[in-house]
């Protein structure tokens, strides 16, 4: 990152408008407007080849005619001239280009865009867009767009793939009263993407937490890298998560939309918080630039009415923050609060009787104590309670709680007609994040929480990067196959792979005769597993390539012969390596892993058990590469069927740390050869009980064209 | 439920408040003020012992000396004068309570809440409450309640078992603009419960849709019942559906919370939607109220933008109407209304530059094609359009298509600003439902999807009534092991039960010597299962009691001794009935029924796949009884695992029909034997391939304590 142009094209010190016009309804008058209404403090510079002045300000035919330095240009002018355009502000000394036009990649001219920023990168410049709307900021009283206003100031930042959204959420920010400081608009992302922004924000004072849009990441591995190392909390609304919806958004922005899960784990892994819709993208954002994370499971809630306090009940344990009934001594002080029909277990109930008192005395003596971690307070209008009293007298017994409210937060829902709407908006004006049903106050709480259990396990963990492999012996392997003209491993040439890295393989031998095939079977003791090897059967079974458990000398011999047989009648010019002479591995519990190289993230491992939960329950969890050892104890803990791992049906627990291990290598192999592997898995992995280990049984590389 | 009794206590002619007051701030003096300021235009007969009038109108010392009928007794006086009030209203002539007055059932006082309703039926009325807000009817300009308003008109009916979130409800139906006719604040549902109402309204002509907040059914099997007969869509909201929650709706109410399993496939047997929190409530009553159910899974979107397009697509495949891509011939037409760069595959995106025109062009057209069953028309604002005449364009869009609105359902979603908001309201209140989340208003368009299926189901469906059973053979089994002190049966009496009503068990006889045991393994046919038959003894393997796989006589012999002598030895007093021959059952799928009586609802069957399926990933349905074989086929259906029936693995499509029999038949005999059975199952079954039907092997019956 370039901090110093970046600098220039977010927060910049001049700005010019490359195609402003003195047409009301074009692009280059809109953003002049725009500039002008924002209140943009520095020189503004119109570019127009025959205007004189525009909107009351000096314009210039060129660039190289402005009096001072340029650090942002903005153009707007049609497709044909933009690289000309970026050519002589890069001559001319700009700094950042925000490119509004449209007409490049997302109608299929992948060329010229790419030109674009090669141009722009000749020059050192950096460039958004094209096909945007431009870029916002409050805090430089900057609106270098075609949105009509500022958002409702605030200090979170929002970065959208969508133009036509940011508009429209620009809008809503001042409806919903959720500020912005800055918003970006993304287009192509020919060159700036969602990593480069998020890094800048990163540094920048005016952005608490930052939010997105995305339809498609293009350089995924990047993106996550971003947002783990980004000390602000990042809020994502993924669009294109179902099948059809990934066919639209393709055609949308010409991006490549990632599978659900995928995009789920990844965001786990790097610690983003999910957002399920619009709403709650605003709701996560408002509460996580007004309140701080929510380091432990207790909520209280407290509330005015038993109906929201059961509703918001249901809400926290669908949302991860189940609640607990409150220590007696609490319950007993609470009591202290309300009438007696009133409830102190948790959700505190202090009842329609108990009005302002009973929510200043509850929330005051609730947020000190130790025992809670985070508050939500629910009021129900009433006919006999003002709301805006309610919400000022709210506010100031969480002032009056003291420093705690630094480190536990507070949600609040008020339910009701257009007093309690206005008393939210003075809530939400001062601070105190609030909204028109439990379910979404509990919600942000959940979020708030999840964030900072993210955050933990981030502290706590390593990257995996202490594991070692011989990647110089896998490529080795793997060339001699490439040589042969393959695409594919055999089984014993994609085991040596796997062991060249580490992981626990059953031994496998390749007999050439049937001499070798016994002197094999002795070095590997017996019982032994005889399967045919050739590149070219896949379905070994199926011609008869496979013989397990046997036992001695002389059916080693005959089995030699019989597979051979078998593998020249199923395919008669097939190529045979030989038979491989296998270890057999003890039953245990059978165990998949499997790779792919997303789309958007690139080697990306999947867990799951075998056999029914994979094949008809579809049970199984991705991890974007690497996975630290603490990661894979994670992942096997999010499958449904987890119980089986812990020891189901009188069963003892498996060797969980050994499959963590397994998962960990097995991601450092895959990250590895990602330029040379496409798939793969160990299928099946017998896993046994706790301290006994797995055995990799079978493997499988298919390799990536080159 | 005598209809002009309940007229009169839901739409009165007249009205007495006992316990009204001059005071302010008292309930007596609220209510008189909401019936005034509502503009009731019947009679209000404030009674009071020593007012002469209150808020100018004419007050009366006792019901007596009323001039005229009274239909409607608003009671609020202290609690323990409330008995005596309603005695005189008997006498007086009255037709409907309504008891304001808590401090009753809900602190713990159910005798006299119980005395109060035996006083209202002795003189013929019926009585809501105690512990209300009281009723409320636009139609009828009657406000009842100490709410300070009559809700947004429109043609809902609202029903809550919350008084508090009663009176916010209110108070929010004009914030968000969902008209609502009647409200009923439920309270202790001491006499009148969600049923009556829902009955009553069924015959409103005022009410279109029913709109519930439940806690907890006392009496779930005939709130089921009129749930399924009315003809009017029911949108519920359950509370304390956590674990936690559900002791909160316990303590809040009295009321007994059934698990939220039950309670969601009882809910869907009844055809009711389901509502996921307050807002989603709001949403769906505004759809239901405003628009048709979709008859067809066709949904078209039109939008102006790609983003809100492309979530809108990821929400309707989460809300079960996931998009179709328009057939070619829709699309050629749908291009002529849009840029060059726009989109016609569906969603339709006309895209920010199509303007008014283009939503007119695409709306009209759209709604008229056959495909189309159902639309969303989805906004954002942008710099150039306007959302006022955006709003206008489409209504008259929507109008202009003709009848087909009738019955293909319209849901808008604007995002924006103020101007958006306005535009939505202008919407709404012309009878287009519009959300500010294209996730919203694609959920209410699943909503009227899920309701049409859900009465198509209905109309093909039958309740099980030709089922027959041998309800005296069962019952004599039963008799007799009540007789013999037992809480259970033994695996053979049980399968004589299961027998009785045509369940296809393992043929099981109870022999008694060791000769007899040869007899009827001889009758059985060879190989059989010998177990030990005694109610002392439950876990039978583990006493030595089973041997499987018996071949000939003198095995049976041999096995007879020692399953008899193990059984003395494992327990030496106890109680031997004998040994039972089975018939062996080959192996199958194994699947498992079993039997609750919820609560709520009652004898309700589950069921799921056996072994893991069930151990480890609690993958199993309920269904209230009766079940018929249609529904039967729907619950196999509904599990994860279901593909196990359709035949996974290479495996052959396991007997559903077979099963669906079982299934019905099992119901109709929990159901018939509701008084007997506490709980009982079938595990596991044997279910085989498609056309071999099914075996019981084993049976388990508990009794209910008489």
């Amino acid at each position: 990152m370039n901090k110093e142009v970046l600098d220039g094209l977010f927060k910049p010190k001049s700005v010019a408008v490359i195609g402003a016009s003195a047409t009301p309804g074009k692009i280059g008058y809109s953003v002049i407007k725009s500039l002008i209404n924002g209140g943009y403090e520095g020189p503004i510079y119109p570019i127009n080849l025959k205007a004189d002045e525009i909107l009351g300000i000096k314009a210039y035919p060129t660039v190289f005619d402005v009096p001072g330095k340029i650090d942002l240009a903005v153009i707007t002018i049609p497709a044909k001239f933009v690289l000309t355009a970026i050519e002589d502000c890069g001559k001319a000394g700009v700094k950042g280009l925000s490119v509004i036009t449209s007409g490049f990649g997302e109608v299929g001219d992948h060329e010229t865009e790419a030109k674009l920023v090669e141009m722009a990168h000749k020059y050192g410049m950096r460039m958004i867009g094209p096909n945007i709307i431009g870029t916002l900021s409050n805090s430089d009283k900057l609106n270098a767009s075609f949105a009509n206003i500022l958002p409702l100031p605030g200090e979170a930042s929002l970065i959208s793939q969508s133009g036509a959204l940011l508009i429209a959420l620009d809008e809503a920010t001042h409806l919903r009263g959720v500020g912005f400081d800055k918003l970006f608009s993304l287009g192509n992302m020919a060159d700036i993407d969602f990593a480069d922004i998020i890094e800048w924000l990163a540094d920048d004072e005016n952005t608490k937490c930052i939010a997105l849009y995305i339809e498609g990441l293009k350089e995924g591995r990047r993106f996550l890298d971003v947002c783990k190392k980004v000390n602000k909390p990042v809020i994502a609304l993924k669009a294109g998560v179902s099948a059809h919806g990934a066919a639209a958004a393709a055609s949308h922005t010409g991006s490549l939309a990632g599978a659900a899960k995928v995009y789920g784990s990844a965001f786990e892994q790097a610690g983003i918080i999910q957002a399920a819709n619009l709403d709650n993208l605003f709701d996560l954002t408002m509460a996580f630039e007004l309140q701080p994370p929510m380091k432990g499971d207790n909520l209280l809630i407290v509330t005015n009415g038993g109906g929201v306090g059961v509703l918001a009940t249901d809400s926290a344990e669908r949302y991860g923050i189940p609640l607990k009934f409150l220590p007696d001594d609490l319950q007993k002080e609470f009591k202290n609060y309300m009438p007696d029909f009133g409830s102190a277990k948790n959700p505190v109930d202090i009842t329609g009787g108990a009005g302002l008192e009973g929510y200043k005395k509850s929330i005051e003596f609730g947020l000190k104590q130790d025992w809670v971690d985070g508050l939500a307070v629910l009021y129900c209008e009433t006919a006999v309670t003002d709301p805006d009293e309610i919400a000022k007298g709210i506010y100031a017994a969480i002032q009056s709680a003291g420093d705690v409210i630094k480190h536990k937060p507070v949600a609040v829902s008020f339910v009701g007609g257009d007093r309690c709407a206005k008393a939210m908006r003075w809530l939400t004006d001062n601070g105190i994040p609030a909204y028109d049903d439990p379910d979404r106050a509990v919600n942000v709480l959940g979020g708030l929480r999840q964030y900072a259990r993210m955050q933990e396990e981030k502290a706590h963990e390593h990257d995996g990067a202490e594991i070692k492999g011989d990647y110089a012996r896998a490529v080795k392997i793997i060339e001699n196959a490439r040589a042969d003209n393959r695409d594919s491993l055999t089984e014993v040439e994609a085991k040596e792979v796997f062991e060249a890295y580490g992981l626990d393989v059953t031994k496998t031998l390749l007999a050439k005769s049937e001499q070798e095939a016994v002197d094999l079977a002795n070095k590997i003791g017996y019982p032994i597993v005889m399967k045919i090897v050739s590149p070219d059967i896949l379905h070994k079974s199926d011609a008869g390539g496979v013989k397990v458990n046997i036992k001695d000398d002389a059916m080693t011999r005959e089995w030699y012969n019989i597979i051979m047989k078998n593998a020249k009648a199923y395919k008669a010019d097939a190529n045979i390596h030989g038979v491989a002479i296998q270890e057999m591995a003890p039953l245990g519990t059978e165990v998949i892993l499997g790779s792919i190289n997303d789309a958007s993230f690139g080697p990306t491992v999947m867990f799951g058990l075998g056999g029914i939960f994979v094949e008809v329950l579809k049970d199984v969890v991705f991890a974007v590469t690497p996975v630290s050892e603490g990661q894979a104890m994670k992942m096997q803990d999010s499958i449904r069927s987890k119980q089986i791992l812990k020891g189901a049906r009188g069963e003892k627990p498996r060797d969980q740390k050994a499959m963590a291990n397994l998962i960990a290598h097995y991601s450092k192999m895959i990250l590895d050869l990602r330029d040379e592997i496409k798939e793969s898995d160990a299928n099946p992995v017998m896993l046994y009980e706790d301290g006994k280990g797995l055995k990799v049984v079978d493997a499988r590389i298919i390799l990536k064209d080159k």
